[in-house]
């Protein structure tokens, strides 16, 4: 591994700027990069299209990991070691590998021309908590749908929901919209189902309709369920029949269960 | 409400003994009591069979959830009112509602009895994570199970799993068992269905398998899965089919599946 640059200090410019695009939204977005932590979800970037501008790996995970992140390292235009400090400096884990990369966003309309008018799609509508967030999209992965949508609420780039998903984001196509009801309207067009799950004992069984079929469920944020004008877009309301006493299921429980009767 | 002591140090005896129950799961069990922080699960504690010994409520509490605590209070032995302070000192999380109850555990053997044999139940083999833990019994009860099955991993009693189970704990049928094997072969003795989730292509997938005519399905540790014991005493090995490239669900997106099968 040929490396620009030994980085022994926390002060570094560089890794400031790396701990910014990783801790705030709002900077990351600007400057169209992400933080990537661990081996294994930087050899995951490292085998998609994302491309990766820096590395940064200690010498000692150089040692553990090198499979991984030998294969980063060439995709990377620059190489940093760094020590153990700094690693801990950049890590959101308490115990990290010490491997990271700095990626660059894909352009947020690259995925909508590869929608599949015919395929299974699930849309997370301000869905905020990144754990949630993650494990929904590597559902999604696990049981084979064709990409996931996704509006407001946590951020696809979040270095939480990047874990949680265990690289399902580099894999699928994920689509970005900043207006979800006008987006799902123009698939609605194409001809696709838009199924908007309800808790709302009037709405439609998920098991009394063939979700199989294909087409695009949507989920709504934890507390506030699915917004009125998304609602509308919907051409079909949803429910999962509710037997017990317990409100309602969790945001991502409900998923889980939305997306396997959409493949199952 | 009929205060027995105002309590306005953090150094009460009887509050460190509160802190203590809700930290260590050791002294808890020795105890046999547990912590409930929340009005609502407070609430939801007074409705079930469980005993409340006492209630620790700021007076900003008893004013804005009156509702909820006039019921505990009518059930707790003794009623404490905190300051600020002492509440904090109590919770588990960051901004309180400043409403705690102690109770006592259920006896184990209980519910044992109560299980119905034409019944269908998930058991939760060292499931270890909180928020999953609690989030499969929420959705147990949500859709309909008659009980869950508990052995090993997560405290039943942690506060974090039972804010995630949204007071579901204290209302469906929980059998805890230190010997899982043992008892899922004297359920399947009296001719239960005993499933277990496996991740092996090999096994017969859940579509294909009537889950819904009732049983048991196991779900095992998020990262070693089912104990090769427990295995044994399955009567079937199940599959939830995967065609993405994520390797395997996360063990609460996996329970929700299977939940979901047994009930639809």
């Amino acid at each position: 591994m040929i490396f620009t640059e030994k980085i022994t200090s926390r002060n570094n410019e560089r890794i400031k700027y790396a701990v910014r695009i990783k801790e705030k939204e709002s900077f990351r977005r600007g400057e169209g990069l992400f933080l990537v932590e661990g081996a294994r979800l930087c050899y995951d970037a490292a085998l998609s299209d994302v491309q990766i501008t820096e590395l940064y790996v200690t010498a000692e995970a150089q040692e553990k990991y090198g499979s991984y992140i030998s294969l980063v390292a060439e995709k990377a235009e620059r190489c940093f070691e760094i020590s153990g400090d700094v690693a801990q400096k950049l890590a959101d884990t308490k115990s990290t590998q010490g491997v990271f990369c700095l990626c660059k966003m894909l352009d947020k309309n690259t995925n909508i021309g590869k929608i599949k008018y015919n395929g299974k799609y699930i849309a997370l509508e301000d869905v905020s908590n990144p754990s949630n967030f993650g494990a929904v999209i590597r559902t999604a992965e696990a049981v084979g749908l064709d990409g996931v949508i996704v509006s407001g609420g946590c951020d696809l780039y979040n270095p939480k929901s990047l874990r949680a998903s265990m690289g399902s984001v580099f894999r699928l196509n994920v689509v970005e919209t900043d207006d979800l009801p006008g987006f799902l309207k123009s698939l609605a067009n194409e001809g696709m189902f838009v199924y908007a799950g309800v808790p709302d004992s009037n709405a439609e069984s998920i098991t009394e309709v063939s979700m199989a079929g294909g087409g695009v469920s949507i989920i709504g944020n934890e507390g506030n369920g699915i917004t009125a004008e998304t609602l509308e877009a919907a051409t079909k309301l949803v429910t999962i029949p509710m037997k017990g006493r317990a409100e309602s299921l969790n945001a991502a429980a409900a998923a889980s269960i939305m997306i396997w009767e959409m493949m199952r």
